[in-house]
């Protein structure tokens, strides 16, 4: 693979990343991850929780966030968030997303060192994603998910004690989440 | 990579699909894709609903199936099943799965086709999951999921509307993941 182009696109990356910043909790890693040769992010979440309306026809690529958190929520920041709900054809969704990262690799043997190391530290649905001449690119995630319906056109559906449990279980996948990727973390640690 | 252990692993996959059998949404596909010399399937499902019930630490490795449906499902037969549910510590879940295919590829080049084929057909978590020297290990899914809590400690807490609700939208990504299996399957006959 052409080690110059990789290398220019991580540039581009970086670059891409210093604008835009990644969220607290997944920040050193990154930082770790991009302080290889071999590897550099070019997208990341560190898991959050999300409030999102989806047309009822089920395209997710029409969907609106209401809100969106990156670490563990309460059942008022829910309601409150639920009462800006305005769209009145739609589904109200309740999801808690795992953490995921893609990771750009400058050769198949280093996107399989990764991609072991992150299965190891729980992730997974890790995978290898796509393959081109420049790079063989890695998605990093686990199987921590919840998507519950908790509202259709403008009528929410779900009661104050349902909506407690299911907050509870997204904190507690969210943190999951996070666990992992501190485990994952320390593998890369012993890597370097 | 070794052609006559690649040859012989397969061997071994026929005999054992023969004998344990697959669902009927996707014997068809499974059949298509073991007639190409360069690849075999080592499991699949077509997508199922679930019924399932977790202990409450989070530990799925211990979760017992009350039922599963690879088929549209009724309220009644969610109904029936849950009273079936007589563990008193854990979580009952209602879960919609997308397909799932696992496939052994003979070579890189021949993965990356399959990959590629897969996620044009709509299995968008689709992605390499393991290289050996004897072969690429392709797994095939998409993003349709639903994992909702709907009772714990033995006690069913979602409304029977809410229960009508979700049903529905099990079925709905069921439906659309069959679609999928559809669509891959047209696809594979034309690199046929």
């Amino acid at each position: 693979m052409g080690t110059g182009i990789f290398e220019a696109e991580k540039r581009r990356a970086l670059e891409r990343l210093h604008n835009e910043g990644a969220d607290d909790d997944i920040a050193e890693l990154i930082e770790l991850l991009n302080g290889f040769d071999d590897y550099f992010t070019t997208s990341s979440c560190s898991g959050r929780v999300i409030l999102i309306c989806i047309p009822e026809i089920g395209a997710k690529e029409e969907a609106e966030f209401i809100a969106k958190w990156h670490r563990e929520v309460s059942k008022n920041e829910v309601l409150k968030a639920m009462g800006m709900w305005k769209d009145p054809d739609g589904e109200l969704w309740l999801m808690s997303q795992s953490p995921i990262l893609h990771v750009s690799c400058v050769s198949m043997e280093k996107a399989k060192q990764l991609l072991n190391l992150a299965i190891e530290s729980g992730f997974k649905y890790s995978g290898i994603k796509a393959i081109t001449m420049k790079r063989v690119m890695v998605e990093i995630m686990s199987t921590e998910r919840m998507d519950v319906p908790v509202g259709r056109d403008g009528v929410i559906f779900c009661s104050e004690p349902y909506l407690d449990f299911i907050i509870s279980k997204a904190n507690f996948m969210l943190e999951r989440g996070k666990e992992k990727l501190r485990r994952f973390y320390c593998g890369l640690e012993e890597l370097k």
